[in-house]
């Protein structure tokens, strides 16, 4: 695939609660936040909220099997959590191609968005990926 | 709990197969890399290695469970992927605190690193959160 | 850490339906008032219910985490199962040390008690552990 | 089914790490003796061990499923965990009628039994169930 700077690819899933169990069960994770609904309901989000990591993980995927997909060499990531997720959200990651830092090497930087089922921001950020696929 | 720069908390586990293919299931990321041996072995990692992002969610669970634990909210994460996990990898993630941003806001700089069981960083980069707590 | 009489810890999770699908698929319970929902209605509870050993883990967890922590041996542990414990219930489990059998040796006994969100018991019991931390 | 005191059943089952991690996961435990390979190296058990609720739901699988089956309703159980269990150990929960408490009211005993591959108890307790089938 020849990259250029506007290329873009989108992912998106509405959050379960069992992706939010999941995910806690994975990384280990169980802040009442994340899996208390009676606690959660005291706190300031009001409900159970996903891991911003979860969310975070699709702006990966995007990347991983879309753009530039297989082949993908991560380098970094940069997050800033804007909003939280609740339990049911459908979270869009989209990656656009901004910057091709050096074409030998490969080398290339995405604008990383994360938006919620009302086109709000919940996760923005860059990555920077090695392709020479 | 008083934050001061230099608190440090870790949290590792060893990865398992099983954590590399119910990630998949939750974020979708289906790269070969990950879950096809046949393949992730024609590749330059020679076998099926870890989602950054899964060794990536134990600094956010150091952060969210242990420092500064219940009641931080997550404003903002940056990770350089410096090594590749491999499944049976243990990998512990540690974060430090190194800066009071703001101590009214409840800001606060971590220096977040993950290291594999022969002590070799496989991700650095930092994190900002709020904690009032 | 220096045990005491007196000394209590909590650990509470809302039990989702994909806890207690996962839970059946690791233990093999399949029985149907777990995971059929038109057998469940006919049963006396009503709707499907969470294993007792899903809640009673809980208990596992706050002694094995929390109190005592890491490095506690779990030597015995009795539950009477009182009440059943519905998808969607938040079950807290409290474990409170009631006895120093024998200091030397490390064993403690605790009262082990989970309750659901309307504080009710829906299991109650007690524990001997071994602690030498 | 008409129950006689002297009446057996069995399940069994080889722990996997996926069951282990499965369970840490829905549980809430992760201590490093159950889920970190390095840290438990160092510890008395020099390896993984399973979480002992793991093979004692093995019992309730046993019970729930095939004596007495569809229809118990659990009342108590206790478990002395003898020895422990590591990834990979095959155990068999075995349950046996040893006392009809009350036939009207269905009450019976059971003395419960999870013993590895090499036949060695890892639990023993007993259970008290109703049946009314």
């Amino acid at each position: 695939m020849n990259l250029k700077v506007g290329q873009t690819a989108s992912f998106g899933k509405t959050i379960s609660e069992s992706d939010v169990y999941g995910f806690a069960g994975i990384i280990g994770d169980f802040n009442s936040i994340h899996i208390n609904q009676v606690e959660a309901e005291k706190s300031i989000f009001g409900e159970r909220i996903a891991h911003g990591f979860l969310s975070g993980g699709l702006i990966s995927t995007a990347i991983g099997v879309y753009l530039p997909g297989p082949g993908t060499i991560y380098k970094s990531q940069s997050m800033n959590f804007r909003r939280p997720v609740k339990i049911g959200d459908t979270i869009t990651a989209t990656v656009a191609i901004t910057e091709i830092i050096n074409k030998e090497k490969g080398l290339y930087r995405l604008e990383t968005t994360a938006t919620n089922q009302s086109g709000e921001i919940v996760i923005d950020g860059e990555a920077v990926v090695k392709y020479l696929g």
